[in-house]
């Protein structure tokens, strides 16, 4: 899966912000585990190669593995065989929902993939449905991350800094990402700002893809070890946080990368408003609270081993505590409702209760819905 | 200042949880910056070796710190010129006192040595006095983290975990270590007990140092992400919080390690116990708060890159973000004495009070004085 795309494409996917794309049937995407150090791009040419793309997180965030399992769902429309069509779509289905168990957007992906094809009448107007549908996706959610940044840039203060978490840019959601979506928008408008970037290990998306995304995009910005952010705060330095979300239950309860919990408890402790931005597709109604969102507890040699740029040019991956210390490695905390301040969507800010989420959810539903029909 | 020890000296410093030793006029040490993948020893010949050892961190640890600059000064007092002994003196006092800036224990031990230097007739007895009470200051120590053994091992849950950042251990303090002598007395006494060790970003003295010291005698351990710390807490999986320190101020706000802060208001916010162990040479009573407490800021490049050991066995330096970036690194925060459940000192639970802390010292003093003058 790891053949880098042909030279004279034309394309520029970091210039042009896209983390993943369809080209003819291959599913193309920057492969995130190699950033910042060097951008290679990954052609997937079917849809295993994509789950395991998802699993081994060459992709990760919320957005981006909801349309990259919405393409791999097109891609098994277009290679089931026209016999066994819908078993063949069906067992897709299933292995791309088991690459990973906490991230909604992937769960819904797959699900409006299955329904757009199954409108159809026959194998041909399936596969062009899904085909259709899953690019409905990707677009989708770069209207909705819009939606989040015109939402969001109003509450960027001028005085102190916004501190972020994990990576919720444009390689986590499609389009200006969820959290750097107000960020991106505000320094475009001309607007003073600061964002402290929070390493966030064990695999330092913070370091490796947020503080990369502010750097190129020229967003005054610091990076900052996870253990100084409490500290930060306590110095005043900080007046926002927003951070993304991997899954939200109906009550408001947040999965997302571990270490959000304990920001939204600092943030609390020093009255700091603290937003989850996140568009509908991530929100969970059928989860009735955080107690029943599945956390993914990954292997540990993410937190016994880093992985970096060696002064030799090569990616090495050195280990850092002793041989036969054994680690813990839940990837996502629940952070409970009553400690946020307000969700980021696309229809606005939305008040952390069940019924403000319900309201949020019925008025978002048929947005999404018309703009698929009105293709 | 990297010369190994000669074979066939006999020594064997991990057995013997022996971080620094004087050698006739050597002072010797494990460097702390090549755990736990190799173990380097250092012999260094001068007080200026010394200050440098102590600056880029080949000893840490508020009492290493102290008993490392306690030699140095002996050395100083063995090579200082006869004619102008006391301005060499006072010249390495002030090498050392500046090799870095938190820790009470540094200037604690400098200001003792000079001070039994000075309280002999002659330069001879000087030296003599000055290499005494270097070796004191060290006997003192093991002897006071027994005291904080003995305060702390009853406070350790049987049902739930302990959880500890940074290093606070053997390398850290010597004799049993500060934070750790607790757990190790547990241990040592067969109850059962487990630590959540935080990995403690960006030198990952967590992962480096006291999951290798844990892992070595034996005690039931995880080593965590920093991050997965509140979200621990949350499960209910920790139910006491024990950490050193590098400097009390009067009124009980610590200065520990960066995260230390964080942690303390994530115990307060779960109602678990909050202590934080270190006998009386880290407290500063001429020090009114932590507002006053000078906190060092490290260079960028500890958070920008990490070290480990790669898989040809070399420790090698990985760079973790883009070139460009920039990253904060305050090695230490404040912790504010009213989220301190209590201090564990040589005398026992301290609470974290200026008149109990008034008291406290009172009574250490003359101990640590007493011990000094019936040698």
């Amino acid at each position: 899966m790891e053949k880098p795309t042909k030279k004279g494409t034309g394309l520029s996917p970091v210039s042009e912000r896209r983390a993943v794309w369809m080209e003819g049937s291959f599913l193309c995407m920057i492969d995130q585990r190699l950033l910042p150090h060097r951008i290679r791009l990954l052609r997937l040419k079917n849809y295993s190669e994509c789950s395991m793309a998802i699993r081994e997180m060459a992709v990760r965030g919320a957005g981006t593995i909801g349309v990259t399992a919405g393409f791999a769902m097109a891609q098994a429309a277009l290679t089931a065989s026209e016999s066994e069509f819908w078993e063949d779509l069906g067992r897709a289905a299933q292995e791309i929902r088991a690459a990973r168990p906490t991230a909604k957007n992937l769960f819904y992906a797959v699900d409006r993939v299955l329904a757009a094809a199954k409108d159809g009448s026959g194998v041909a107007q399936a596969r062009g449905r899904a085909v259709a549908e899953a690019q409905a996706i990707y677009d989708d959610d770069v209207r909705m991350t819009e939606g989040i940044a015109r939402a969001g840039s109003p509450l960027i203060p001028k005085e102190k800094g916004v501190l972020t978490h994990c990576n919720a840019g444009w390689l986590a959601y499609p389009g200006c990402g969820s959290a750097l979506g107000p960020i991106f928008r505000a320094h475009e408008e001309g607007r003073p700002l600061f964002v402290y970037a929070t390493e966030t290990r064990p695999r330092s998306q913070g370091a490796k893809l947020t503080s990369w995304e502010l750097h190129q995009a020229g967003v005054p910005h610091l990076l900052i070890p996870d253990t100084a952010a409490g500290s930060m705060m306590r110095q005043g330095k900080i007046g926002l946080v927003i951070v993304g979300a991997d899954r939200i239950a109906a009550n408001g309860d947040t999965a997302n990368k571990i270490g959000t919990y304990s920001l939204s408890v600092l943030a609390r402790a020093h009255e700091i408003p603290f937003y989850v931005a996140a568009p509908s597709p991530t929100f969970d109604p059928d989860c009735p609270s955080g107690d029943q969102i599945p956390i993914e507890e990954r292997e540990e040699e993410e937190v016994l081993f880093v992985t970096g740029l060696s002064s030799d040019g090569q990616e090495k991956r050195v280990r850092i505590a002793a041989e036969g210390v054994r680690a813990g490695n839940p990837a996502f905390d629940v952070t409970p409702a009553e400690l946020i301040t307000g969700f980021l969507t696309e229809c606005g800010v939305v008040a952390p209760t069940s019924a403000a989420i319900a309201g949020f959810l019925k008025t978002a539903r048929p947005l999404r819905k018309n703009l698929v029909e009105s293709r």
